[in-house]
């Protein structure tokens, strides 16, 4: 899990947290709130802040860890990324049109990741 | 969510379930067994196997409902296919090494879908 970021597994499972958690972990990772500032915003101890924050992040990773989804995006959006420098670097002869294509279309697929 | 296969959502949430749940989703879809004989394997009534395959089901339609990871999968999936059927197509002129190492990352990429 170590290599998955927090805010990745946002992403993926934070709409199964409670909307109060989903808030603080929203607040804290994307937002760069300080536990102080969002104790305030709150009105909760900034140590409860602080276990709601952990709380969060122990939920998404046994989610990731028991559907390994966030996983297997990554591993599909990185062979994707690949195969847009190859199509990139493809030399131009007879087939314009349909290397125009697939430029079109992992724009799509990088879209969706 | 009605164009999403059971068999797609229990792939994406099924670890979500209770082991009972999966196995019967498993059972009546994976293997095909009848409400009857998946009762027999589980000793318990053909009523109680039909509750508990539509409960796992709403179930699984909640995960996807606030997630909506598998129509995601799904519709990078359609693109790689797409990717695919024209990289096939490519003239073969100057691009060998190039469109058979594109031929290759989309192969892996279908393993991952």
């Amino acid at each position: 899990m170590k290599n998955l970021s927090v805010t990745m597994l946002m992403d993926f499972y934070g709409q199964l947290l409670t909307e109060k958690q989903l808030a603080a972990l929203d607040m804290y990772y994307n937002e760069d709130l300080s536990l102080a500032e969002i104790a305030q915003e709150e009105g909760i101890s900034r140590q409860g802040v602080r276990d709601s924050i952990k709380r969060g992040e122990k939920q998404l990773e046994e989610y990731e860890d028991k559907l390994g989804l966030a996983k297997r995006f990554l591993r599909i959006s990185e062979g994707i990324e690949e195969m847009n420098s190859v199509i990139d670097s493809l030399v131009p002869n007879g087939n314009e049109e349909k290397t125009a294509r697939l430029k079109e279309l992992s724009k799509q697929l990088k879209a969706l990741l």
